[in-house]
């Protein structure tokens, strides 16, 4: 194994890119912006030469990297092909290719952004120390990750992880973002907790802080529950109802070891991990019922570290 | 690969037993009973003296032998000790040890009972060239089994693939065997359905077939519902609802490419598959929605078949 390994991971706005070392030091990380022009295709140079500069700035030989490891925000096929993404205005980009060709470096791996966090998490964050990890981001939406065995699960078209598009309501009314209705994601996300409490403020005449709040929040939500104000406390309640029983259907699937939450709502801490284990408990098989729970440790790092360790194996 | 191996699937009332040769043609199947007695202690002499006596019979040599596949009614932890079951009576068994023992066959391989029939459906049934395979068996329980990239998936606790115990419905007021309550096992198998049924007859009015019968079974349901009437139409669609909404679940967490349906009530054929894939699809996540829906085809030999290719890889 070589001493230094690129991590990148594409996001719309941003690009993050870590040079570790491929015994899991972080050395340094930095950021670039995503140039959406022209369908996205200027994106792959611009990464390749942070690469090549970067390497010059610390006097690093071609033979001293291990490789490049992506996370990128659409679905990934085999050889690391990707698929479209419509972030970036990619359609099929043969990213093992084009890298290969702009960098000089011959390995290249590529994963979905989800799945390459939940690997950095199971490798270097909340899951470190295990193999099987089911990493949940509750951020805007709900995103997830699945790696079984050290490895990350694609699904057959690209769609293992998705815990958020989980049905959850049969009977809700809205529409998800997907075309859906009842999704996880529209009762367990940011934007998921304002609609409920919203539709609740409505419909219960009970005192609550939350109510005359110029813009409401998840974290006003939180923040609320912490200080004991009763709807807020029913809305963490149902929220971790929510997610308790979407993770004990995950576990009835794959059994894993650990769930890593992460993600903005994760910022929650114990008031949201309590409730989600309270639910999941009452609803996971028995021999399921000891899967640890722990909060995501590498924030919007786990993305750079899962894409080096693409690498490492 | 040498040209012949034994596949074991151990229930508890008798054991089935399957001489293949290596390349998947089936050369016979028997049955012998299994002896309960003694916590179970019999149960690998009697099958260790009936491999010999086969291999006798035909004149096989014990070079010609790969090895001796087993499926097990309970968990199995690595190198295919058995955890416990509760069935045999066994507590914790090291079958790959005391087989080698009896028969001086070196290569043992143990798995799960669903998970060797998920994997004989994914070899020679109705998962046949596909690798990512979710096999569910519609008996007096719901079973499951995974198979991912040609391999089982048996979970951290030895509980993947427990798609029958999937929360359901949380207001459920019975109890699954299991202990919780709302389990699918509850509306979706045999005794569900006939649970499902005489609760609706109590509580609907309306002329059907179904009333007054003197014992009432999951395929005069089915039956009923062939002949239009409109109760067991109704049960029927809500029993499709459970499982559809059920496996689109699965595909959000891992995606597969084939669910195949086994067991007693997947007799009912397209009248069920159809309303299956009806709820899947409305329920499933967009990219999910292409997963195929196949019933099993090896019937109470999958786990013969499953057993065996457990030695291949």
């Amino acid at each position: 194994m070589k001493k230094y390994a690129f991590g990148v991971d594409i996001g719309g706005t941003s690009i993050k890119i870590g040079l570790m070392e491929t015994n899991g030091d972080m050395v340094e990380t930095w950021e670039i912006p995503t140039n959406r022009e022209q369908s996205g295709s200027r994106i792959l140079s611009d990464i390749a030469e942070a690469l090549v500069n970067k390497m010059e700035e610390n006097n690093i030989v071609y033979d001293d990297i291990e490789g490049v490891g992506f996370g990128v925000p659409g679905p990934v096929l085999s050889h690391g092909i990707v698929n479209g993404c419509a972030n970036l205005g990619w359609g099929t980009v043969d990213i093992p290719a084009i890298m290969s060709r702009l960098t000089g470096i011959d390995k290249i791996r590529v994963a979905n952004d989800a799945n390459a966090a939940a690997l950095g998490e199971m490798w270097k964050g909340g899951g470190q120390g295990n193999q099987n990890v089911v990493m949940v981001t509750l951020g805007t939406g709900v995103g997830g990750g699945v790696v079984l065995g050290g490895e990350i699960i694609p699904g057959t078209f690209g769609a293992a992880g998705e815990i958020g598009h989980m049905t959850y309501s049969a009977a809700e009314t809205e529409q998800c973002g997907c075309g859906k209705r009842g999704c996880l994601e529209q009762y367990a996300s940011a934007t998921g907790i304002v609609r409920m409490a919203k539709r609740k403020l409505q419909r219960d005449e009970r005192r609550t802080v939350l109510r005359g709040l110029p813009a409401l929040s998840a974290k006003e939500v939180f923040d609320a529950a912490k200080e004991n104000d009763m709807i807020a406390l029913e809305l963490t309640d149902d929220l971790g109802e929510a997610l308790g029983i979407a993770l004990s259907h995950v576990s009835c699937v794959i059994d894993p070891e650990v769930f890593v939450i992460g993600g903005g709502l994760s910022g929650a801490g114990n008031i949201l991990l309590d409730s989600i284990k309270k639910h999941y408990e009452k609803h996971a098989f028995h021999a399921s019922r000891n899967a640890v729970f722990e909060l995501a440790k590498l924030g919007n790092q786990a993305g750079i570290y899962g894409a080096v360790y693409l690498l490492l194996n």
